[in-house]
């Protein structure tokens, strides 16, 4: 069962990587061999996988989360083939992380020299953004038939948000329309940067880029000294796609009251407006003028809440004030349903509500009230688990930070490299700052900060799962 | 009811003072005037806060929690006067953030020159800590008369820990049993260091400020520098009051076994010894020999973790590794019951048990387990309250980092100032290391930490009731 879920993934990504062979074969083709080459090992691979027989057909939660967490490493090491052999990196382990980074829309990059890549990987790599962004599985729900219980197991394992709430009846309509709006935006923002003069390579890899809120680009400035236009594009969709996407459904339907009134989004909004107020009065005597503080204020604060990471400026020297709030909403990120990382808006509402609920309890004993968001009660157990995801996250970011402080880089560079990668935004502050990258830190660090991105990316069970003793007790139930 | 808990208060610490004020007559006396003063004025307001006439019997939780806050925050504003009519500090802020620092066990310090003390108020700096270490009420209701369901409200608010144990059936004996131990374990380290060639001054007021895990010392260089004797009795002693001191009661009664089968006992030990290990290794080539690099490295960690603050070293210097481990140990604290803070090892094992109990209900759905400490099952509001305090005090440290931020210090100097405030301890990094102290900070952010600390001796729930206008709801009832 589960190997035969992983062969389909396997031979969905060789589908897709047909399309940077096309891309290849019209831009030189200097990576043809490369890319040709891994698309047909992971093809063969996929096509093993398919070939072992199913022994049990009944697929559980815990089904679910396995096939998604197995999934979501296999794909980071087999799509690091084309990096490999292109010669994009000598190490593998450099290849993997960028991959990790690429589908778990981190954006946290090992390369020095972007432009140097031949264009067919280069459009892999964002790709790769673009894909994982919506979610490799429900990608293959949507486009392969699946029985109802296993794909909501499925969503509910790679889907980010407390809770999933389908659009329709059936799972797999709904991942269809998901990946519909997903797909027309990218389009309509890449066809707006392209007015603003990028080429049509550059538009659509940063289109997917931006889409996944990864932040990978396909040159080595990003976003610093791109015009105002671009910018603004940019920081615009950034938002748009941290923003839940049911919303741009109701939109669709016309529901544009339920849309407004939705209280995430309202929250979202607070909180950015409110970080951008601060960091341009902390920025203002930097620039020529308010404006133009506010505009890359803005820019940077969208890019960082959104967790996909591009800069327009080099945000690491800006005062601590700033930089100690966008460390606050790389934690934060956008909001569940999105693409976006972070512990995600809707939980850091049921966290501050249950908080001041606590509140009111101790004052008045006899005090009782539901959490309600959105006018609709958050059940207990919702609650619990929000909890006890946070915990862990906070548990699993402050082993991360032992394990990259063995690297030696300061404190700040440390923890910011652990937010960074494990809340899935990119670039962090001093040695992983927007205008470095990650190629200088140490094998294990970087391996630890893959796994942190996969971890941040499924939200913390999927993984810790796999690697729980307890899991593979039952073996047998496991085939 | 609260005001004539309050004026009992300030008549205890007025008392208190008289200490003092007989140390200053043998010592020169040069700050006899300002102790007197102070006494006097802190007496007055305790004995018209005793005339206003209780209107209300009835003593709740809430109430429990408005006079604990409360009364913490009027003993800080009171006892600065010595610090401030004494000439200590000119400035008033100071004065309040030294004494809070001494009350909380903090020991964080705003004084650059502390031999110049005089003895009296040098006297009255550390004995804050001593009282304060276990509790100002927990003081008052071991001395005073009080009814039993109060008491209980009182402990439950001061003690740390979640949730408190009596050792006998009434609260008042419980609490003058512990003062007792903790009074007989001060006096036997005052006497090892006096045989260490500590003066008795130095010596008491150093026994009493390790007593309290605070960390205020009367000399300049504190422990830097001192001998290899002196340095391993205060290391031991710290490590004895961050220790559960219902455990010492279990060994008076020659209870041994319970003792040494306490599960919180283990895991504190086993956590300590880890971080040993990690910083021997971390720190090795820094000392002459291992021997020297391991007493530094149990030294400096027993300080961090027991949340004292007396450094053998500065360990500001070490690499990136042994400073995450002891920002870690910062955060992780002593054991319930103790004088240290931290969020407490107890917790720890709550959070961690409660995550695993997780892991294993998504991987077997029929999987239920009550978590259990020292065989004992927690009951599921307890474990629940667990999970929203590490919520609340990690949204209090953001919201602190992002105040103390504006002064522009190092993302290192300002995570590691709010952190060595909010969880009690005293000496962060960079500007704020073991060498440093925090007099140059700006007021606002002097004013956060001294609410930090406070929020974190109190364990949050008493401070924030304070600062929510639904516990001012009912006023009459308040009275």
């Amino acid at each position: 069962m589960v190997f035969n879920m992983l062969g389909k993934i396997l031979l969905s990504m060789a589908a897709l990587m047909v399309i940077c062979v096309i891309i290849s074969v019209f831009t030189g083709g200097r990576d043809l061999v490369a890319l040709v080459l891994s698309d047909v090992i992971i093809a063969v691979i996929g096509v093993g996988l398919l070939m072992i027989r199913p022994t049990k057909a009944s697929f559980y939660a815990k089904e679910g989360f396995a096939v998604v967490a197995l999934s979501w490493i296999l794909m980071s090491l087999l799509g690091a083939l084309p990096f490999l052999l292109g010669g994009v990196f000598t190490s593998y382990i450099d290849a993997v992380f960028e991959t990790a980074s690429g589908f778990t829309t981190t954006g946290a990059t090992v390369c020095g020299a972007i432009e140097r890549i031949p264009h067919g990987i280069g459009f892999w790599r964002c790709l790769i953004i673009f894909i994982g962004g919506m979610g490799v599985l429900v990608f293959v729900m949507a486009v392969l038939p699946l029985s109802k219980e296993r794909s909501m197991h499925i969503m509910r394992a790679e889907v980010p948000g407390p809770s999933v709430s389908k659009l329709v009846a059936k799972s797999k309509d709904s991942a269809l329309i998901l990946y519909a709006i997903y797909f027309v935006l990218m389009i309509i923002e890449a066809v707006l940067l392209m007015i603003g003069g990028m080429s049509p390579y550059t538009a659509f890899t940063t289109a997917m880029s931006t889409a996944g809120t990864g932040g990978f680009m396909v040159t080595d400035a990003g976003y610093i000294g791109q015009s105002t236009y671009l910018q603004v594009v940019a920081g615009v969709f950034m938002m748009l796609f941290a923003v839940n996407f049911n919303l741009y459904f109701y939109i669709i339907l016309k529901k544009f009251g339920v849309a407004v009134k939705n209280e995430e989004l309202r929250w979202f909004l607070l909180i950015y407006a409110g970080a951008v107020a601060i960091i341009t009065v902390n920025v203002l005597p930097r620039f020529s003028s308010f404006g133009e503080a506010l505009h890359h204020s803005a820019f940077n604060a969208a890019s960082i809440y959104s967790t996909t990471g591009f800069a327009s400026v080099d945000f690491d020297k800006w005062p601590t004030l700033s930089k100690c709030v966008l460390l606050l909403l790389m934690l934060l990120g956008g909001c569940a349903g999105s693409t976006a990382g972070g512990i995600k808006t809707s939980r850091v509402m049921i966290l501050v509500k249950n908080g001041w609920n606590e509140l009111r309890r101790l004052a008045h004993p006899k005090y009782v009230r539901t959490l309600r968001i959105d006018d609709k009660p958050v059940s207990e157990p919702v609650v619990r688990s929000v909890l006890v995801y946070f915990t862990a996250i906070m548990a699993l970011t402050f082993l991360s930070i032992l394990l990259v402080s063995i690297d030696g880089y300061s404190v700040e560079s440390t923890v910011s490299s652990v937010f960074a990668c494990i809340f899935n935004v990119g670039p962090g502050f001093g040695a992983v700052g927007p205008v470095e990258n990650f190629a200088h830190m140490s094998a294990l660090s970087k391996i630890v900060l893959a796994l942190d991105m996969l971890i941040g990316r499924l939200e913390v069970w999927p993984m810790l799962l796999l690697f729980a003793p307890s899991t593979w007790r039952n073996r047998a139930a496991f085939r």
